[in-house]
């Protein structure tokens, strides 16, 4: 199912995870964008170096490829990525839409290493009450009117 | 155990929602952050507009927040979101740390409205080879070498 070609790119988000915790950028993890061959995004965690909770290496290159791209789709793209992504880099892989999704390391490898990856995981699952960080639902007439307002829009964008 | 303040910046971020719809900067969401009652970040869903998949309310929030603090950590906020969050926005929210979570609409008005949030959360407990985007894992013992690297740091910044 892997090309050479996924293999080399693999060995490269690899290196790119240790150049950034090298240049103490943040956490140990690279994410490499490929469409038509050609590298179109690439970065590294850059969380603690941005003071931005959201820069895991998927979320940097997923950005990096849309900019590059000109568009908020990644359709025919490969994204590899030197660690299963999180719930959050897993979100915003669907978001973008890339074709697949190609990894190194696992969630249990991250969580071995300090990361709350597989934490994240079980967490999703729970009821809004039993989560660590309480979800808490307050039902109001007045949210459904920004979905109504969005359906009858006949120019909306959708994504 | 909601104030009548909870209740006003909720009537706020639904506002919001409207305002992001009506200036054409993206789907019907909105956020606002809390700390010590003054608001640290705020934003409204701009991914059609700024081409950047990730850039959801509550992320857009986030980065708001964490600029405006200087800090990767959202420890004592409280985020009031229009809409209860995706797994992206979830999984940021998890990484951000806040201490709770207020949200408006749920991700089956989403769903209604067109928005893959219950679909994203029903995919996450997929097996890779399950999913619509095919998740694939190389096993490749270089893998584990950032992770080793990052273990040895003594200064490392977790987050």
């Amino acid at each position: 199912m892997l090309s050479e070609k996924d293999v080399t790119y693999l060995k490269q988000v690899i290196a790119l995870a240790l150049e950034g915790v090298e240049e103490g950028a943040g956490g140990p993890f690279g994410c490499i964008i490929v469409k038509d061959g050609k590298i179109v995004g690439k970065g590294y965690n850059r969380v603690t170096s941005d003071n931005d909770p959201t820069a895991h290496a998927e979320v940097v290159a997923i950005r990096d490829a849309c900019k590059q791209l000109g568009t908020y789709q990644l359709d025919g793209c490969t994204l590899y990525t030197s660690c299963e992504p999180c719930p959050m880099c897993l979100g915003a892989i669907y978001w973008a839409r890339p074709e697949r999704v190609l990894y190194a390391a696992t969630r249990f490898a991250a969580a071995d290493a300090g990361f709350d990856d597989d934490f994240i995981y079980k967490e999703i699952n729970l009821k809004d009450s039993e989560r660590k960080i309480p979800f808490i639902h307050y039902e109001d007439e007045d949210a459904q009117e920004a979905f109504e307002y969005w359906k009858r829009l006949e120019d909306r964008k959708r994504y």
